[in-house]
């Protein structure tokens, strides 16, 4: 029996949002408990509601929660956050995983103080997901868990995503590439000359190049790896693109009533496409490098980002990807 | 009479394009005259077809060009090449301002070897501008030309860009933004924390705080300033990210025949959109720092994009930019 450590508490639609994710999500898993971390009265109300069976759930109360806002001292502070709780779970091995949509901040500082670093990571970096427009996947890390990276970093993390594309993904040679300003060899800071020698000669893994940023959603390698700062600046460049763009496609379609008539049977079509490119409808980022499976999901998720969360959650689990990763980082 | 230099050689589409460009953008100009940089005989049938006015127009024939892939040496190995040429008419105030399609980094090494920074630059900026979902325009440095840049070089960028925005977009009080990884001023690695300080120290900058690269295209600011890596990091991630997605939509659209017959009607809306938000149908961008008016357009320029970007030159010049801008530096 697999066990995932949810904490309910600290995102912006609240628990009950999170709580519903995981009733859908639970339906058709018979080798699934999850422990639901966080306010006790909200948790059972909310149970309740969604009618989870008995066997399927366990529930920590905790009193204390850190939101959005909360920030790495919170993590000391209180003690009984659900956050925190659910980080000590994992810690001692009482569940499997454990994911959150509390804050970032706390997140990233709870994982390494509570859980700390497999031997060989000296930088976890958070690894989100999407959908290209080849319908592939791409894995992208660093997407801002650090603020500067080193090159062996880097090259951790394509070995580690690596490992995590072949065992979630089933791709049998992910193909890796390195974000830089252009896609010579020579291009970029000593950090990017630096990663792509390492990238080159690893031959356990199948090294791309370099690929710029324009190709982030183009399909065209399975894992991109970049520092911290490079990488948050452009996952929310495209974040942010995709998202004003579908404002203004609705608007320039609701414009005059001669298109809106027909706009409106077209709605569907966009809504297909705006789903898949928005972020927030995905699953959540992995902290990968941390020793347990913990999963990030965003603030403002609803039911479908939770669920989405608690998928990955549960493959990577499933997948026994730590494992791998810890024995390719030793071999 | 004002005058441009165009270097009508090394752009994807030919020379023919950038002489159409010219064609229609000098029709209802009296007070500016063309010097086309390049091939004689290309430019002289171009001419002939387009049927400029002799008094609207020069030739500098050139027996030598730098295509996109020039590189920095071929300014020194290329003497007569017409971007080398088209600089030199700067460099001597032949001309006003020139613009070229050609090879970036040629253009850059060119700029800087032949022309040289005014007093206070120590490295120039390329500066696109886009329009943002608000209807205003937003600029946007260090876009590239740098992989490096100090807080020093950011806050002179905003010190240009600000006067730039008064002059060329009339606007009184631009509004600067600093990209970072988060809004909180305690955000980012040293670069932007110093930047931070020395942009709001400055009563003559509008200092708005950091923005997010996901606000890149959502009209918050007036002038965002970067370094120059992540500059083309998040610019090229929003540019690909919008393309990719006219790709994905169109396709959507057409996936089955019900929708194709709605899809006809409303690709127009499509189109406008694409438009607006396609790089390439824009302005190429200026090389800010350097002591004249020089600007890139696209390598795969269309006629359209090199309109574009002999509007911008043309506003450069008769905005009187340069003077405005060295004027600042020197207070």
């Amino acid at each position: 029996m697999y066990k995932i450590a949810f904490d309910v508490m600290g995102s912006d639609h609240g628990s009950k949002v999170a709580i519903q994710a995981a009733s859908e999500f639970l339906k058709d898993k018979n080798d699934l408990v999850i422990i639901f971390v966080g306010d006790k009265a909200e948790i059972e109300s909310a149970i309740k509601e969604f009618n989870i069976s008995e066997n399927k759930y366990e529930i920590l109360a905790t009193t204390e929660t850190i939101d959005m806002n909360g920030s790495i001292l919170d993590v000391r502070r209180k003690k009984d956050a659900s956050m925190v709780k659910a980080l000590e779970l994992v810690k001692n091995k009482k569940v499997d995983g454990m994911l959150t949509a509390g804050s970032s901040a706390a997140f990233l500082g709870g994982s390494h103080f509570i859980i700390g670093e497999f031997d060989g990571v000296s930088r976890p970096a958070f690894m989100p997901t999407w959908p290209t427009i080849k319908n592939n996947t791409t894995l992208f890390l660093d997407a801002g868990a650090n603020l500067e990276n080193t090159s062996q970093d880097l090259h951790t993390y394509a070995q580690l995503a690596t490992i995590y594309a072949k065992t979630i993904l089933n791709i049998k040679k992910p193909k890796v590439g390195l974000l830089n300003v252009g896609i010579e060899e020579s291009k970029g800071k000593d950090l990017q000359k630096e990663t792509y020698k390492l990238l080159k000669e690893d031959k356990s893994i199948n090294f791309f190049g370099n690929i710029e940023s324009r190709e982030m959603i183009s399909g065209e390698v399975d894992i991109i790896v970049t520092d911290g700062f490079s990488g948050n600046i452009a996952l929310k460049s495209m974040e942010g693109s995709l998202k004003n763009m579908m404002s203004v496609i609705s608007k320039s379609m609701k414009k005059n009533l001669f298109r809106k008539l027909r706009a409106v049977l077209l709605l569907k079509a966009f809504k297909e496409v705006a789903e898949t490119f928005d972020y927030k409808n995905h699953a959540g980022a992995i902290l990968l490098g941390v020793d347990g499976i913990v999963f990030k999901s965003h603030g403002s998720s609803d039911v479908k980002s939770f669920r989405a969360t608690l998928r990955m959650t549960y493959a990577a689990i499933t997948g026994d990807v730590l494992t791998k990763m810890k024995k390719e980082l030793t071999k």
